[in-house]
C-alpha cells in the first residue's frame, strides 16, 4: 500500500506545534498548502488566494476557501474538513479558533500580507489569541524530498529533455527567439505538462548576457549564441534545465568559454553530497570560473532547490551557509555574461545523496562541444 | 506630442504624499511598479521581486533592483535613478532615506510580507524613520485609465475576440476542454499578445456549472454546453470576455436560460455611468435573474475592473458601495449555475463614461440565440 504522503506531513507538522506550544498553524503559501493537502488550485498572487488550511496540533485539519473552490477542495483533499468563508477569512477564523480552543496561532511571516497580519491581530487581541509568526517551517520540510516526489522529479525533468529535443531539432536561422520560446511552451503542454514552471528563456547572441532575458523578435542568423533555459511542471514538479549552443559551427572563443563552463558544472556537481555546505558547492564550481580568468563575469548564486516551486530551499550561493541533506534536489547552472558579446549558461538538476549526488538530467546535447 | 503618462502619474502621487505629509513611498506591488515608471519586469509571486520604486516627496524617483535587471530597468524607466541592491533591499533603503531626508515613510500594506515588514520596522526604529501602511494610493489612480490606456484595452479586446473566433470556427464533437483552451493559449500568443491574462477556462456540460472551472480531458459532445472565459495581455493591458453556446442545436430551455442572462448582462450594462455605485449595477443585473426564478443560481458579483491586471479596482457586487467614475473599464459577468445542468455565463467589457458606457467588445457570436 501506498503510504499517504500528506497523512504523514501534517502528523509530522502536528509534532512540531505541540513542541512548540503552537495550538494550532494558519498557512497561506499556495505550495505550502498543497503539500500538506494535495489541493492544488493555484492562487493568483497573494492578493487572489484560493485558500487557506488550518493545521490544529491535534485533530483533524481544516480547508478555508470559498464556494468557488468547494468541490475541487472536496475532491482533492479527503483527509481535511473543507469548511467556507462566505464573509472573508477572519470572520471563520474567530470562529474556529474559539471552537478548537486554539490559543496560540502561528503563521506564516513570509506569507502573509501586512494588511492582513494587521486585521487578524485586531481579531486576535478581542479574542484574547496569540499570535506567532513562524519562518520556513514547511519550506524546509519541502526541501527533502520522498522517494515518490523524486520520481516526479525524474518524470518531470524526463519530459523537459524531450521537449527539449523536439523542438531543438526545428531551430534554424530565421527563426526569432519568441517563436522558439512559443514552440517549447506549446510542445510542453502538448507533451502532457501543466505548462512552463518560469517564463521561458530563448536568447540569442548578446541577449544571452541577460541572465533573465525576455525572449525578443529578434531572428537567428548562423553564428549565434542560443541560449535556452526552460523548465516545466508536470504532476506540479517543476523541472529546470539550460543549454547554449551556436547555430552552425562555433568559434574558438564559444568552445573555449563553454568548456570553462562546462568544467565549473561538473566541478560543481562533484562537490555535492550530504553535509556540505551551500557556499562550497557554489565555491567549487566559482573557482574554476575565477581560475579561467572569468571570475567577475558570474555574478548570480550557483543554484537553487526545485520542487513543487521552481525556486525553493536550499539556496548554493556565496551566502548560503546550511548544510544539504539526502534527498534534497538543486540545480547546478553556472554562467559567464558579457554584455558585448553574449552569455553561457548549463544547467543540470541532481538529488543530494549521503556521499554524492544522482544527476537528474541525461541530455548531452550541446554538452560535449 | 504624446505626453509623458509616467511622468503625470508621479508628478500626482508626489502631490499626494505631500499633502499627507509622507516623505516618501517604497512601491512593491508590480502593477503600481509597472503603471508609475513603464518598467515591465514581472514578479514571481510575492517572494521573488524584480524591484521596488522609492518615490521621494520631490525630485527624482528611484527604482530599485538587482543586476539581473539593470539594463531593463535603465532602458524601460529612463525617468528613474536606478539603484541595485546587492546586500538586499534593506540596506539600501536605509541609505537612501538618509540620503533623501526621509522621514516618514509609507509602504504598500495590501503587497508587504509581515516578515518584510518587520525587518523593514527594525530598520526604521534604529534611524528614526516612521513608517506609515498605505492603502490602495496608486489602485485608485490605475482605476480611471487616460485615453492612451483605453486605447491599449480596445486593442486588447479586439486581439482576444479574433483569437476567439479563430478557435470558435474550429471547435466540433471530439475536441477536449484541455486542446481548445490550449489552442486559445496558442493563438494568443501567434497573434501578438504576451499571454493570457488569466488561466482560460473551457468547460462542457455540466463542467460549465462551476465558475472556476478548469479544463479537462472531456470530450465535447453535440448538444453540451460549452463556455469559454478568456483573456489575454496585449502591451501590458488585459482583457476579459466569456461567452456561451451549445455544440449543435440548442433546446428550448437553453435558450430560455440564455435569453435571461444575455438580458441580465444588457441590464446591467444599461445601468453604467459615472456616479453609480457597484451595488447598483450588480442589482441591475442581479434583478433580472431573479425575476427570472435563478437569483440563487448566481452566487458571484457582477464584474470587476480591467487595466494592467486582469481584477482591479473597481468591484461590482452586493458590497461595493464606491461609486463609478469615467474611464473605469469594467466588466458585466453575469451568469447561473446548476450543478445538474450546467452554467451560463456572458460577459463583456465597458468604459465608465460620464452618460453611459462604451462597449469594447464587438462580437455578437453566440449572443443573438
Amino acid at each position: 500500500m501506498v503510504p499517504d504522503d500528506e497523512l504523514e506531513r501534517i502528523g509530522r507538522l502536528q509534532s512540531t506545534l505541540r513542541r512548540q506550544k503552537i495550538d494550532g498553524l494558519l498557512v497561506s503559501q499556495p505550495d505550502n498548502r498543497r503539500y500538506l493537502s494535495g489541493y492544488t488550485a493555484p492562487d493568483h498572487g497573494i492578493q487572489e488566494s484560493s485558500g487557506f488550511l488550518l493545521i490544529p496540533a491535534d485533530g483533524r485539519p481544516y480547508l478555508l476557501t470559498d464556494s468557488r473552490f468547494t468541490l475541487q477542495a472536496e475532491a482533492e483533499a479527503p483527509q481535511f474538513e473543507v469548511r467556507l468563508y462566505p464573509k472573508g477569512l477572519l470572520q471563520l477564523l474567530e470562529k474556529l479558533t474559539g471552537q478548537l480552543g486554539i490559543h496560540t496561532l502561528g503563521f506564516e511571516s513570509e506569507y502573509l500580507l501586512h494588511g492582513t497580519f494587521q486585521r487578524l491581530l485586531a481579531m486576535a487581541e478581542k479574542q484574547g489569541l496569540a499570535l506567532k509568526p513562524q519562518h520556513d517551517l514547511i519550506e524546509k520540510m519541502r526541501a527533502v524530498k520522498t522517494e515518490k516526489e523524486l520520481n516526479l522529479m525524474r518524470a518531470s525533468t524526463r519530459l523537459n529533455e524531450e521537449v527539449f529535443q523536439s523542438v531543438y531539432n526545428t531551430i534554424e536561422p530565421g527563426m526569432t527567439e519568441r517563436e522558439i520560446a512559443l514552440a517549447l511552451d506549446l510542445t510542453m503542454r502538448e507533451m502532457g505538462a501543466e505548462g512552463p514552471s518560469f517564463d521561458t528563456i530563448v536568447a540569442f547572441g548578446t541577449n544571452a548576457a541577460r541572465p533573465h532575458a525576455v525572449p525578443t523578435d529578434r531572428e537567428l542568423q548562423a553564428g549565434d549564441i542560443v541560449l535556452i533555459d526552460m523548465g516545466l511542471v508536470f504532476k506540479g514538479y517543476c523541472s529546470d534545465m539550460t543549454r547554449t549552443f551556436v547555430a552552425g559551427k562555433p568559434d574558438q572563443t564559444f568552445l573555449d568559454r563553454h568548456r570553462l563552463v562546462r568544467r565549473a558544472m561538473l566541478a560543481g556537481i562533484a562537490a555535492i553530497r550530504a553535509g556540505v555546505t551551500g557556499f562550497a558547492v557554489d565555491r567549487a564550481a566559482r573557482q574554476v570560473l575565477i581560475d579561467g580568468g572569468y571570475g567577475e563575469a558570474f555574478g548570480h548564486g550557483l543554484g537553487h532547490g526545485v520542487g513543487l516551486a521552481v525556486h525553493e530551499e536550499p539556496r548554493l550561493s556565496p551566502r548560503s551557509r546550511k548544510q544539504l541533506q539526502a534527498g534534497m534536489v538543486v540545480t547546478v547552472e553556472p554562467g559567464l555574461y558579457l554584455p558585448e558579446w553574449g552569455g553561457i549558461r548549463l544547467e543540470n538538476m541532481v538529488v543530494v545523496g549521503e556521499d554524492g549526488c544522482e544527476l537528474l538530467n541525461h541530455d548531452t546535447t550541446c554538452l560535449d562541444l
